[in-house]
Formats: C-alpha cells, sequence, structure tokens
C-alpha cells in the first residue's frame, strides 16, 4: 500500500514538474532556469505548507522529488517530440497527483494538531500553490485562477474529507475517496469546460 | 476596548480584501482566485511578518480573517455597483486597517524580544507586503511602489512608535498615537497627491 | 581574517543592493520602493534558506545588511552618473559576493545537520533566490535563467565544495576553492558570453 502511494506521489511529481518545464521552455528559460521551475511547482505548494506549519519542508527530507524533476527535465530535452503526444497521459497523472497532495496537505496538518478548517486551507494550499508560483517565475497571471476548476477542487476535497471523518469513516477511507473525488473534479470539469463565474470588472 | 480594536481589525481586514478582490476582477479571475488574491492581500503582510518571527501565522489561530475576506467577497459580488460609490468608505478603512495592522506588527515583534529596528522593519512588512503580495499575484508592478505615501507611511509610523517609547510614554497611548499618525499620513498623502520622489532610470 | 570576510560580504550586499535599486529605478519607482527591491536582492536568496532551515533569518540579528542597503540607494541617488562608469566593478564585486553567499549558505545548512546535497540546495538557493525576488517585484521574467551562467555556478560550486570535503581538505580552503571558482565561473561566462542551451518552446 505504502509502495503505491509512494508511486502515485512520484507520478504527481513528475506531472506538476513537466508542466513547469513546458510552461519555462515556452518563455526561453535555460535547462536549470527550467529545473528551477519544474522543482517550483512540484514542491512549491507542499513547501508553502510545511513553512506554514513550522515544519521542516518535505523534499529537504530525502532526494527523491528533486531527482524525479532531473528526470522529468531529461525527459522533455530528450523526449520533446513526444511530450506534446503524450498530454492526455500527463492531465491525468496531474489529476491524480493534484488529489493525493491536497490529502496528504491535509493529513499533515491535522497530525500537527490544527483544526480542521486549517487542515483543508493547507489542503488547498498544498495542491494549488506549485502552480501559482510557476505562473509567477514565468511572469503570467496564474492559470488556476482563471480556466477550468482547479484550486476550488482542492476546497471541495477538503469538505468531502471532513464529512468523511465527521461519519466517522476510517481515516484510509476517507483518504481514498477524497483523492479521487479531487481528481474526478479535475478531469470532468476539464472535460466538460466547466468553470467558476469570473467576477466581472468594473468599468 | 478589546472589542474595539477587534472590530477596527475586521474593518481592516475587510478593506484590504476588497481591495484585492476588486483588482482580481479586473482581471477576470473566478470567484474562487478573487477569493485568494482577497485573503492574501488581508492577511499577506502579517504572515510573512510570523514566518520570519518563527511564530504560528495569526489567521491560522481562529478563523475570523478567511470569514471576514468571504464577506467581502460576497460584498462584491451581490452589491457591486455600491463598491465603487463606497471608494472613499473603503479608502478610510483601509487607512484606519494599515495603522492598526504596522502597531500590531511593531507590538508582535517586540513581545518576541527582538530590538526596535526589527519591529519597525516589521510593522512595515506587516502594513505594506499584502498590498505587494496582492499585486504579484494579478501580474502588475507593485503599485504601492509608484504612487502616494504607503510604505514608508509604515517606516514614519514605527520611527514614531520609537520616540514615544523612548520618551516613556506609556504603550497604550504610544500605540494609538502610532496607529492615528500613520493612518493620518496616508490619508493626507493621498488627499494632497503627496509621493516620494521616484528615482529617475538612467538612459 | 573574519574581517575580510566581513568585508567581502558587505562588498557582495553593496553590490547585490544596487542591482536591486537600479533595476527598480528603470521602473519608476520611489525612493523606499528602490529601497525595498535592493534590500529584497541582497537578503532574500539567504532569508528564503533560513526559513527552509527552520533560522532566525540573518538580517534580523544585526542592522548591518539594511544599512548598506540605505548606503547603496543614498549611492544610486547621489552618484547617478557615476554608477554606469563603475558597471565593471559592480559586476567584480556581485561575483565575489555571489561566490561567498553560496559557501555562507551552505556551511550553514551542514551545521544545521542536513546531508550535502540539501546543502548545495541551500547554497544555490542563497546565491540566486534573491535576484529571482528582484526580478518578480519589478515584474519582469527572471534574468538569471535566460542569460550568462548563474544558478548553475552557484550549483557548480556546490559540487566542488562537495568534491573538496570528500578529498578531507580543511573547511576553511574548501570553502576558499569554492568561493574562488564560483566568482571565476560567473566572470568567465560573462567575458566569454557562455549560457546554458535553452530549452526550445513546442510550436
Amino acid at each position: 500500500m505504502i509502495t503505491f502511494t509512494t508511486w502515485l506521489d512520484y507520478l504527481g511529481t513528475f506531472a506538476f514538474a513537466i508542466s513547469g518545464i513546458r510552461l519555462a521552455s515556452a518563455k526561453r528559460f535555460d535547462w536549470f532556469g527550467a529545473y528551477v521551475v519544474g522543482i517550483v511547482t512540484a514542491v512549491g505548494g507542499g513547501t508553502l505548507r510545511d513553512i506554514l506549519l513550522g515544519a521542516t519542508p518535505f523534499w529537504m527530507q530525502q532526494p527523491s522529488y528533486l531527482i524525479v524533476s532531473g528526470l522529468a527535465l531529461i525527459f522533455v530535452i530528450i523526449l520533446r517530440k513526444y511530450v506534446i503526444r503524450l498530454n492526455n497521459t500527463f492531465f491525468i497523472f496531474d489529476a491524480i497527483g493534484l488529489g493525493l497532495f491536497v490529502v496528504v496537505g491535509i493529513v499533515k496538518t491535522l497530525d500537527y494538531s490544527f483544526p480542521i478548517w486549517v487542515a483543508i486551507a493547507m489542503g488547498t494550499i498544498t495542491g494549488s500553490f506549485g502552480g501559482i508560483m510557476r505562473d509567477i517565475l514565468i511572469n503570467e497571471v496564474p492559470l488556476i485562477f482563471r480556466k477550468e476548476i482547479y484550486a476550488i477542487a482542492c476546497l471541495a476535497g477538503g469538505l468531502i474529507y471532513w464529512a468523511c471523518i465527521s461519519l466517522h469513516l476510517p481515516p484510509v477511507i476517507s483518504q481514498v475517496i477524497t483523492a479521487v473525488s479531487i481528481s474526478a473534479i479535475r478531469i470532468l470539469s476539464v472535460k466538460y469546460q466547466i468553470s467558476l463565474p469570473a467576477l466581472r470588472g468594473e468599468s
């Protein structure tokens, strides 16, 4: 079970890093710059969460996240022409990673004895701030605030987790339900182009 | 007295959140994106201060800041046409909030046994970095560095607080003088369009 | 010896702050805004490192970094026409500062009992994130990801340090070799316009 979760974690990290590296390449970043953007996309949300919790950032405790991000860089450099064809595959990995990352954020925050509403906020931060930092680094308006359901899928997942533990479901069951729900919301919102209403600007 | 300060704190949070939500709406952010920008504007400065101090961020200790920011979002969505007419009211709330936030930053830093110059820096960060993070999120050059007196009103407030405690004034008196001075400097600088000289670029 | 290192530290801080202030002036920031950008450029990388390590940020422990950044602001305001002529001098200071800052980051991280790969990452962050934060504040795509060797000189320095301690060289010797190597890589890469390959964007 641990091995399976770890594999999903690496897949999600890989997919998040790929998204950062691809957007950096569109801005003509050099290899190392693209690597940095890939890492920030993959670990930025969890790092902000850990700083807010007062924890040592998770990626400083084992080198696998920097290594997986490095593999993502090599993948993009060497297999550039396959990357576009694999768009749908990456998207699925990304959605799976999103669900997993949010659950990890929620569980870790509860482990630090914070109340559930802080855990929901931290789950949302874990899932969405990597992409926000990526867009800040490449100097674009954050994508996740303007397109298909993304950050609010994390929030919805947090509320689902809350419902699950309020119903006294076992932790593992609650976590699986939450992660699958988030991935499903994300995938369906893109498939059917569902987005939140935009705020109308003042004229 | 505590109740009065708490009310001012909520008013300031509301006004800061409104400014973030309005600027996000001008960029066509969706509702949740606008909410995030509102929260970051309202609590971003204090959060950076708490991280630098090694403290648990203040908004993670009680949900009122996220709730007040949510009310600001609802306000902008529902009462959109009144928002513009209330410009002056929001500006006053914002100026009051600024004075209060800077004082909170100074007092908290001194409570953590840092010297006064660190407290002045933290007061300035508390008052001004929410607006800086807001402008980074909406991908604009930070407004507070280019227009009427803002960040330097926080610095001036810090120096006034220093003068007050050097004169052995009681803490509460020093805090009120500082907060009122900052709000007054901010309001007068906008009313009379006073700004710092800009640095001339090299040709 | 300590005095000499401290002097280099101030020189590097001054050069980093000057680079932030000059770029802020090109964006018509006011004096205080330019000062903030100068400070962030000079201490931003070390601050992020200290937050990640769970340490109190170094510049909050003695006021010299804020003072040196203030001197840099005064220098740019008063001696504006000399600044351009001194381009080469500032560049040398900047390269010396880079080498020193990376070594400080590596040594501090090892002092906090992290493994060498974390120390290399922290050295790179110390040397390069000030410039990244500067470019975010002035709303530009980070320069160091697109031009001559910069961030990767920090990474190379980290690997050199690792080699030195693996060869059981004394700490001071390892530190000098690392700092000089980083400065030399940086200077030579600009002199001969060496840069990493850019990632090609997808069409």
